[in-house]
C-alpha cells in the first residue's frame, strides 16, 4: 500500500477540504489517506471550533483513512514550524507523497525554495516590519516573485521542509477551490467558501449560509456542539497576564523584545480579546502573531518547553477506518517515532505534557474530555 | 490626641464589630479610632463579599475615624504573621493601645507568651497534624492552658507580635459578643452573629435572617452589591493550577511539601472549590491553611515576593472622618513608614505591586477598580 499525507486544521472541514481529501489520492496514486491534523489549537493562535474528535470524525467521514494530531507545539507555530512538523510526522508515517492547496499552484515553488534555502528566519528580527513582509521583500529582492497568499506562503514552506527530509516526499501541489484565504462572506450560491467566513457565520449560528458549503456532517456537528473562540478564553488570558510575572511571561514561546510588558499594560484597559489584539498590535507585529503568542500565553508555553517538544515527536493516533488500520498494521514496525494510542499517566506528564495540557484548558470550556479516557475513533469501512 | 488601634476584616461588617468600634475608645480612653482592615483577601484564604472601599465605607460609618489597608502578604497569612504586620501597622501610626475581642479575654495571655516566646514556628512543621494542633500541645505542656478559640488565639498572637516592638502597645482583650466564632446559624431573637453565619445567610440572599445582626449600612452593601466568594473565582484557579509547571507552583507562598502535586492531581478530578478542598484535604493541612495557599496560587504569590514585601510594609490610607484627618495631620510627620494614599505607575510595579495585583484579580469579578483611580474616602464628622 502506498499513502499520500494531508497536513490539515480543518476548523471546520468544508466542501473545499472535501474536495482535497477526495483528490488526492487520484493525484498522487496513492491508497491510503493520511492526515495530520492541528489538535485544538491552531496555526492562526487560536481554538478550534470543534474539538479534535469532532473533526477526526468529520475527516474520517469525508474520505480520510488514518488522521494523528499535530501536536501543540508544531500546531501553534509560524508556517515553516507548522510545516515541518507535518512533513516530518507524514514521511515518519511512510508516506510517499503530499498533497496540499495553493492559491497559485503552477508558481515553481521547488526554484523558489533552492533561492532561499541561505536565508536563516532570524535574519528578519530586527527590522520593523511583519515577518511575512521581510520575507516577500527578501523572495522578490532574490527571484522577483512575492507570495502574498497564505496558502502559496504555506506551500513554499512545504517544499523547505521537505527538503530537510532524508529521502523526500513527492509534493502536489493543487488549485485551491475558493477565491481567497481572506474572502470573509458566503457567496450565496456557491458551494465553496474561506474557513474565516464559515467561521464567522457558524459563530453567528446562520445556518442557511453555512449549509451550501459544507458536508452535512459537518453542520450537524456545527449546531450540535459548543463551538469555542477566543471570546470563551479571554477571561483567562486575562487573568494570567494580570498575575504572571513579567520575568516569567517574557519566557513564553513566541513572546518577544518587551512584548510582555506591552500586553501586560493592555489587558488592563481591554475589554474583550479583539479589543486587547488592537491594543497590542503595531507594525512589527501581525494579527495571527500576536493571537500565537496570546496562545503560548494561555497554555503557559515557554519557548525551551516547545522547542524541547520539538526536537522528539511522536505520532498521536486520533482515528483510522479499515483502509488506515491495514496500511498503520503495514507500517508499524518501522516507524521512526513513538506511537501513541491513548494517554497514560507517565505520557501525561512527559512526552505527551503539552497536548494533555492544552487539551485540559480546552475542556475548560466545552467539558469533554481531550485526552484522558479516549481511544482513537475507529469507523467501519474505507 | 492620643489614638486606638483595631486589626480588622469586616467581612462583612456586623453589630459584634460596630460593639468592638464603639467600645475601643471607652475601654482605652483615646480619642481616635485607628482601624487596620485586611483589604480584599482574607486571613481564612477567600476573598471578601465586598471590596475593601465598600467596607471602609462601613467601618466609617460604624465609628472609625482612620481606616488603612493591612496589605496582602500580611493579611493572607496565618495568624502570627497577620498579628504581627496588624500591630507593626497600628504601631507606626503612632497608637498607643489595641483593643481586640477574644472568647476568653480572662486569661493571661502575657505570661502564655512569655512562656511560649522561645518556640520559634518552624519547629511545628515536621508532624503529621496542623499547626493548630501541634501548638496547642505545645502550649498545654509549657503553661497547662490550650487555646482551642479563634480569637483566643489570635489574641496570643496580638501580644507575641506587640513584645517585638522597641515601644508596645497597650493591649486590651475584650469579651466577644458572639457564642463562638465557629457558630454557623444566626440565632434568632439574638443582634449578635458569627461572620461565618452572616456570610451563609448573605450569600443565601436570607435577608430576614441578616437584617437583625447587622447595621443597616451593612444590609444595603450586601443587597446591593456583586458578593464575591471562592466560587467566583474557582474556575481561573482551576486553570492556574492547570497550567502552571509545578517547579514554579511550588515556589507559591505556603505551599509544602509536595503539595503542589497533590493540588494539581486533584484539580483535575473537582467539579467545584469546596470538593478540590476535600480532595486535597488531609490530616496534615487544616482548610483554612489549603485556602490560604489557594489564594497563593491564584494569586501567583511566591514566597520569595511575600517575604520581600513583609520586610518593607507600607501604610495605605483607605478613608477618614475629620477627627481621622486631625490626627493624621498631627503623626504624619514622624511616620517611620511610607504614607500612601493613592496609587501611580511606579507604586503598582513596585512597592504597591502584589496588593495591586490581588485588587485586579479581585476586580475580574466586581468590575470595581480597586485602585487605579482610587482616593482615600473622606466622610465629613467624625
Amino acid at each position: 500500500m502506498h499513502a499520500v499525507g494531508l497536513i490539515t486544521e480543518y476548523n471546520p472541514l468544508h466542501n473545499g477540504h472535501r474536495y482535497h481529501l477526495q483528490t488526492a489520492k487520484q493525484v498522487s496514486g496513492a491508497d491510503c489517506t493520511v492526515v495530520v491534523m492541528s489538535g485544538n489549537w491552531l496555526q492562526r493562535g487560536e481554538p478550534a471550533l470543534l474539538d479534535k474528535w469532532t473533526r477526526t470524525e468529520l475527516a474520517l467521514a469525508a474520505g480520510a483513512d488514518l488522521v494523528v494530531e499535530l501536536p501543540v507545539y508544531f500546531a501553534t507555530q509560524p508556517a515553516h514550524l507548522f510545516a515541518r512538523g507535518g512533513v516530518a510526522i507524514l514521511s515518519a508515517l511512510g508516506c510517499d507523497s503530499l498533497v496540499f492547496g495553493a492559491e497559485h499552484p503552477d508558481l515553481d515553488f521547488a526554484k523558489l525554495t533552492t533561492a532561499m534555502a541561505t536565508m536563516a528566519n532570524g535574519d528578519f528580527q530586527h527590522y520593523n516590519a511583519t515577518f511575512a513582509t521581510q520575507f516577500n521583500a527578501a523572495l522578490q529582492a532574490t527571484t522577483g516573485v512575492t507570495l502574498t497568499s497564505a496558502n502559496d506562503m504555506l506551500s513554499f514552506c512545504y517544499y523547505a521542509a521537505n527538503q530537510r527530509l532524508a529521502r523526500p516526499l513527492k509534493l502536489y501541489p493543487i488549485q485551491r477551490r475558493v477565491a481567497g484565504h481572506a474572502e470573509t462572506t458566503i457567496t450565496p450560491g456557491e458551494t465553496f467558501a474561506s474557513g474565516t467566513a464559515i467561521r464567522q457565520a457558524a459563530l453567528q449560528a446562520d445556518w442557511p449560509a453555512v449549509e451550501p458549503v459544507v458536508p452535512p456532517a459537518t453542520l450537524a456537528a456545527l449546531k450540535t456542539n459548543r463551538l469555542q473562540s477566543w471570546a470563551d478564553f479571554w477571561p483567562y488570558l486575562q487573568y494570567q497576564l494580570l498575575t504572571v510575572d513579567v520575568a516569567h511571561s517574557g519566557q513564553y514561546d513566541q513572546m518577544a523584545e518587551g512584548l510582555e510588558y506591552r500586553m501586560r499594560a493592555m489587558v488592563q484597559t481591554s475589554h474583550d480579546f479583539q479589543d486587547f489584539l488592537g491594543q497590542v498590535k503595531s507594525k512589527r507585529y501581525t494579527y495571527t502573531r500576536l493571537q500565537r503568542v496570546a496562545t503560548a500565553a494561555l497554555l503557559q508555553l515557554t519557548k525551551a518547553e516547545v522547542q524541547a517538544a520539538q526536537a522528539h515527536p511522536y505520532i498521536r493516533l486520533l482515528g483510522f477506518n479499515s483502509t488506515g488500520q491495514a496500511y498503520l498494521h503495514q507500517v508499524k514496525k518501522q516507524l521512526p517515532l513513538p506511537l501513541y494510542t491513548k494517554i497514560n499517566q507517565q505520557l501525561r506528564e512527559h512526552a505527551l505534557q503539552l497536548d494533555y495540557r492544552a487539551g485540559r484548558v480546552y475542556e475548560l470550556i466545552n467539558h469533554q474530555s481531550q485526552d484522558l479516557y479516549r481511544r482513537p475513533l475507529r469507523i467501519t469501512g474505507g
